[in-house]
């Protein structure tokens, strides 16, 4: 029988088989599972609800304008207040771990993260991946998987989309080694391939006072650096609650029993309940972008541990 | 004056009374205080939404595709995407704490436990219970109290009945003793009483790739043991934050101060903020089993406390 | 450039400047920035969610039958569930934080508090504040602000009014001494100031049962003591997902990192997230008592840290 991610799985079937542990169970891909141009429907659509977005809020503080209120945002030409761009981000990855990165040893970094419509409230998200690179690692335990990933709503409208390459483990250290398939990818988001999650804004409707500053575009200049001053410290029950929102299934983040054996002695907190406290930290300084149009990033800077402290400062980058 | 459990509370009233502490505030029932054949009218009827169904998403991790998509619930048939079975239960559960088990020493089981009706997003909740049977502990310090409680929308449908039993501390050891009446329970949930809940299914229209396994109820043998390879370790906040939401005033799960003191020297877990995680965790091996007929169950297997480790094996049993 | 408070943003540009911290993030204004009789319109207009609303049953575990059931809210005549009153304080209050208390030492007071309309999930909440006090302290290091605010719903209708004095650090101690300012503020709310968030109630609709309890106003005398029995344990996690739910960004709640090294140690917990468990617990006692008509209070009686113990006796004050 083939998963959804065309992997066959044995399975024994006995009225008496009363003691054999069953392989219905998904343990996850390893790097040799995965095809050079294989695409898989990821589990588990979503519906993104008023609820997602008010735990959201709870878990990260943000505080933007057009996110917060749907008065506001309707003023400037949205259908409603949208659903911020990094939980859109984290609901539709989340999707994808199962099936990408359940035996995954490091997030290595993303590529052209576009966000293509708006979704509000009510949206049913679902996610597709495209294997589009394969490099096996010289030390023949691992190797690295890159996937382009697509969100979808309800009417098949593409919403979210972007590279990420994860360095997963090999189930067989001793088979055989294959090609090497690394995909060429931008060093930037390009202007023209911008998404459209954004409507054209009526500028003059734009309440600054209610947004919270009165600094736009024009006010910010290449290589300017802004101390966001605040700072939050992050604990266990929060990255568990944010991460089981997004149906995130990775192992490293929840099981304190198995993870106090390991590499760190302690559970992770997934890079999504860490990363996207920034732009909560931003809007002190940055309260009128409240809209991400790509990412573009590296790995990230190390692993984070609960009770750890996240602080953010922020370099504008010459387009 | 009566309450709304038939006990009769005494309170006094005086405009100089300034140091008497009053009697208004509901200590709970004893055992004494339950008579066969009584019917309570719980308290506080509540509205479900999506707001409660997001937070028991973060709590559990459940993700079942038709308990988290609309679109994909109704393209099988259901009205929306239904209220997980569970968070009606421990909803409706919550309900009769405060006049069935405010004073309970252990929670012994359930019995012929059935989901007559969906639940969506928007419908209210209530609740009522009789009390079908009685029996003094030879201790004389407590007895078993077996109650059939039953959940009702607002059009006053049942959407959910069981049997519990649980044993509850008197108020007065020297009472007099009391008859024996133990109620005949059923040993298993026969297939003639499953409920409602669960519409007739478009099968055809069943997406196993978006529901995250091929496997079907024909691929399950009796006798067969499935691993759901997954752990989470249960914070305080977390199983703070269930038992609050289900409106649930058993003492023993938000006092540390009380319960320091106490026979364990900690906060207890809610019982359904541990057992409730089992179907999230099934997801990975029992994808398609989304809806729950019926639940009839022993005793719990001991008291879980926070950071404690949960994981679950499955056993498929014969019907 | 002036920022939403009126107060003076140095700012710098320049295209080499990439070592330069800019002052675009807003610390917050100190005593000397308010002025008498300034008008200042807060940032992030909100709307309210029924997500929000099973937050804040989580986090305080609140059990009022109007609150909760929209069914039970109707049958009284309300137009639906109101949102509960003091969740609309705090998201009111914390929408005045960032520029009112960003730098207090100490939160002193609130006096007239008054619930003027209805809020009802879906509505949009903004807030506006007047500056009505200013007394500089004799040890020239702070200060003391009273200011009235206000939110508003998006039709611009008043929903919530209080008087709220706190003491706030100077920037400069060297800065001249200001005129001593003290409003006049009401000892009490006085009946005919009392707001109108309580429609005229169906008295005969309202049923005891499902309220929890059959004590009416009748019932309770002047100078009586009701003991509320509970308790709870409040975690680090629960009072900073009530703190950014309500985007209240005093760090004072937020970052151990900077907390431990300051006066107390630890994180402090945000005070309505102390003081709002106090209703909650008021329940078992005062079940029918579903609606605040005003608050008039002095000092909070010192800080309340995460895992200290919660308990609430009640006292009924003569009118």
């Amino acid at each position: 029988m083939l998963t959804s991610c065309g992997r066959e799985v044995a399975h024994i079937r006995s009225n008496q088989a009363r003691d054999i542990v069953m392989i219905k169970s998904h343990p996850g891909n390893y790097f040799e599972d995965f095809r050079l141009g294989q695409v898989i429907t990821h589990a588990t659509p979503r519906t993104v609800t008023a609820g997602d977005v008010s735990l959201y809020t709870a878990l990260y503080g943000s505080r933007f304008a057009v996110q917060s209120s749907d008065h506001f945002a309707r003023a400037i030409g949205c259908r409603d207040a949208p659903v911020d761009d990094l939980l859109v981000f984290t609901i539709v990855f989340g999707k994808t771990v199962p099936d990408i990165s359940l035996n995954a040893v490091a997030n290595l970094g993303y590529a052209n993260c576009r966000f293509l419509a708006p979704v509000y409230p009510g949206d049913t998200l679902s996610a597709k991946s495209e294997i589009i690179g394969l490099n096996e690692n010289s030390n023949r335990k691992t190797g690295v998987v890159y996937v382009r990933s697509t969100g979808f709503n309800a009417a098949g409208t593409a919403v979210l989309e972007y590279v990420r390459w994860v360095m997963v483990r090999k189930r067989d250290e001793g088979a055989p080694p294959r090609g090497k398939d690394v995909p060429s990818l931008p060093k930037l988001v390009a202007p023209d391939d911008i998404g459209a999650a954004c409507p054209p804004l009526r500028g003059a409707a734009y309440d600054h006072a209610l947004a919270g500053s009165a600094q736009g575009f024009g006010d910010y200049a290449p290589g300017e650096r802004i101390d966001h001053v605040d700072g939050m410290t992050v604990e266990e029950a929060e990255h568990q609650l944010a991460t089981r929102l997004y149906q995130n299934t990775a192992r490293g983040h929840f099981d304190q029993f198995i993870q106090g054996k390991g590499r760190f002695g302690r559970r992770l907190i997934y890079g999504g309940a860490r990363d996207f406290l920034s732009p909560a930290f931003s809007l002190n300084g940055v309260a009128n972008a409240f809209h991400i149009f790509g990412i573009n990033g590296g790995p990230p800077r190390g692993p984070a541990f609960p009770r750890g402290h996240a602080v953010c400062p922020l370099a504008v980058q010459a387009p």
